[in-house]
């Protein structure tokens, strides 16, 4: 057994699953954000290393861990939520597989060395952080939704530091975005090769990006179908229904 | 009357409507892409300046006079096929509105000045030109498709150069082209701001793109519904339909 601190609480993961994971309301719980990434990115599925960065309590390693054998990094800045990352590679007995960080993405160098995963993915924060007045009153998820300790141009720096030339990176963001993040993955010489928008329902606008890049890749993007989230009466897509219970 | 050339034919240009649009199958017919591009632009809707690159034979400018009084300059680099634009707007009777120009984009500058348009429209050449012998056999259809006499980044110099700041910039592209059009968008200073992708029909990959930009506007994107074109049983969907026939 694992401990649980201040409001923590196990959840599963997965409705038809076993795997669980400890979140708290006040410090870092998932959204499907990290669940649509870890179904969109295109892992290698068995030999490997994966990095995750702003990896928080560890979600997107532990949904890949279904998918692949290849082994798996998360680097988390933020001591009290790296600890439940920590705990949750614990609680899942995935230790062989999976090895959590407690560091800052810009820093990890010396920890890593450059170029030696063949695949990076990110959920960043999504915010830009013009003062401080607008910043979240809980400093956890301000961290976690604002760039805060890291800008985009950090996050991108970063992947490319890390992934193999030919390596992929994947990365969810919201589509208002896109732009910048275009430009950066050129800037960084990750060229972009799959995206897929997310619509909330049928005939509203996109709000959120599924984007992979490949380093050093050849320019062409295909852009996916749409993925829908909700039918009209408010229920789930059978497509992403079928992300979320697998 | 006007006259006709060679394998010239004259189509109607719209189901319901009387307007009229000369075509030849071996020189220039237009296509769904640009009837997408008409409607997508947001056009100014009374005065104002329009500018059509790459007019063809002047089908954008004949769509939009249906939905502004706005003035339309159209600019084709194609004798044979500038000629058919001129000709169109007298076959449709609207000299007062609609202007063409016999010319080259890239030297527009002593003829249309800099920063006087409200809005730039342009369906350009598609597909990159790497040799002579990829070329389409007919000369005017290869110049129509391919950069031959300009390349993407001639295409979005000249907007940039001839539309006023806060000024419109609206392109019809292929999405594998999205990653270049962006870069180059901001490189000019044009600021990306709608973006909308067409889908041959549901899940399958967009085989179009429309976007919009300002000329020095603030960042912030918007990613419109999807459009699908065809329905599973090969007929045009609602939304299609509505576009094409009005």
């Amino acid at each position: 057994m694992v401990e649980l601190y201040d409001d923590e609480r196990t959840d599963y993961l997965l409705a038809n699953n076993e795997m669980k994971i400890i979140q708290s309301p006040t410090a870092f719980a998932f959204s499907l954000d990290a669940v649509l990434l870890a179904d969109f990115a295109s892992i290698p599925k068995k030999r490997g290393a994966i990095l995750d960065l702003c990896t928080g309590n560890g979600v997107i390693p532990l949904l890949l861990s279904r998918k692949t054998t290849a082994k798996i990094t998360g680097v988390e800045i933020q001591d009290r939520i790296y600890s439940m990352a920590e705990r949750n590679v614990k609680l899942n007995q995935l230790q062989s597989q999976l090895h959590m960080i407690h560091g800052d993405l810009k820093e990890m160098q010396a920890v890593l060395g450059q170029s030696s995963f063949d695949m990076v993915t990110c959920n960043p924060p999504y915010f830009k952080t013009p003062s401080k007045t607008e910043h979240n009153v809980n400093e956890h998820l301000t961290i976690a939704r604002h760039e805060v300790h890291c800008t985009l141009e950090d996050v991108v720096r970063a992947c490319k530091l890390h992934v193999r030339p030919g390596g992929k990176v994947a990365m969810v963001h919201r589509p208002g975005r896109l732009v910048d993040i275009i430009e950066l993955f050129r800037k960084y010489k990750i060229e972009p090769k799959r995206i897929q928008f997310i619509y909330p329902k049928q005939g509203k606008e996109a709000n959120m990006l599924l984007i992979e890049g490949i380093r050093d890749g050849k320019a062409d993007i295909k852009i996916l179908p749409p993925l829908y989230i909700y039918e009209s009466d408010g229920t789930y897509t059978k497509q992403a229904e079928e992300i979320i219970y697998g």
